[in-house]
């Protein structure tokens, strides 16, 4: 993984070349990134084992670096996500879906909270809420699911609902950059934090007796 | 309003000067970041009426000046929300008060949406978030007297609810920004997030009988 490859490689080479360096940048952004917001494209492209023609090659500017990388762990978010979905019974009820989402979504934005620091400080915030469409897609999916099920409110847009999931997800991960919340007990807070909010207002809490 | 005083003026001619300079500067600097995010500090002078020399002499960077403007609309949302408190009975209860403090101070952050944009991009977010501390104290305030009462959940720490509080805030700004809800729809939209997530998760609602 280095600018010197070896003499005349064919296309096939030159292809899986450039796809084991973009990865290792990509990598080495999220990693260096996540430790020191401040780290430079020179870091980066030290960390990752590239030199600065190849990084630049492929990313040429920070802004795309981050923005690349943001993509990269939106497509992680998405395929957990997937994944979880695909082990849950096809009639699982929405809200079971959701807490399933959020412990899994939690685990890996909370291995990038310092990265998303970075992409909000880079990025207008238009721009880094399209970066997320592919995860917010699967969350409109989830809160439509709870709707036709009855099980979540009809009486605010699905588009303000899953900004709401956008924005505590993100909100959280500033907490515990913060120090006030532990990021352990997140995606617990999350879940006790969004489900009454999801929930639709008529249904009566499931309670045997009026009394307390 | 100039860089040019008069001859050797008294230091309390100075300082009402100065304070008139300041005042300017803040106002300029709030309506020209609103309408363009991009506006440079000579823009900020120019619209203020004053010299390069005096706007940097009081703000020596835009981060400085963006910094104050934002501590003034703060200040702003917690003098109206101050006296929304003030013209209510002493004994309101909690979500009532909760009610009129997001039309109050909704009011005030939609005149502000783009320079917290602009803030955003300036400030890293802890402490973006520690210049709102003047009104998340007052939300503090508010959610501690709910709790009191019996109508706020105690599950969750008054921290992370008054994040919940800022974050759902500001996330309506962003939609609004976006072109993807009314700000005259906003803050009923808060209320009907914010209330169902705030209440005490045993509390029934009122209702005369059990039907649907």
């Amino acid at each position: 993984v280095t600018d010197a490859a070896a003499a005349e490689p064919g296309p096939v080479r030159r292809r899986a070349d450039a796809e084991r360096n973009i990865a290792a940048i990509l990598d080495a952004a999220i990693s260096c990134l996540s430790e020191r917001p401040q780290a430079t494209m020179a870091d980066i492209a030290r960390a990752a084992g590239v030199g600065r023609v190849t990084l630049y090659g492929h990313f040429p500017s920070r802004e795309a670096l981050v923005t690349a990388a943001l993509d990269r762990a939106v497509a992680e978010v998405v395929a957990t996500s997937d994944a979880v979905a695909a082990g849950m019974p096809p009639d699982a009820p929405a809200d079971d879906v959701l807490r399933q989402f959020i412990r899994s979504s939690w685990d890996v934005l909370d291995r990038h909270r310092r990265l998303f620091t970075v992409a909000q400080r880079l990025l207008p915030p238009d721009h880094l809420r399209a970066r997320h469409g592919p995860a917010l897609t699967d969350v409109d999916t989830l809160i439509a699911r709870g709707r036709a099920e009855g099980r979540f409110r009809t009486d605010l847009s699905v588009a303000w609902l899953a900004t709401v999931v956008y924005g505590l997800f993100h909100a959280a991960a500033e907490a515990v950059n913060a120090g006030e919340l532990d990021q352990t007990d997140a995606p617990a807070v999350l879940e006790a934090t969004l489900l009454p909010l999801l929930a639709t207002p008529t249904r009566r809490a499931p309670s045997s007796s009026e009394g307390p």
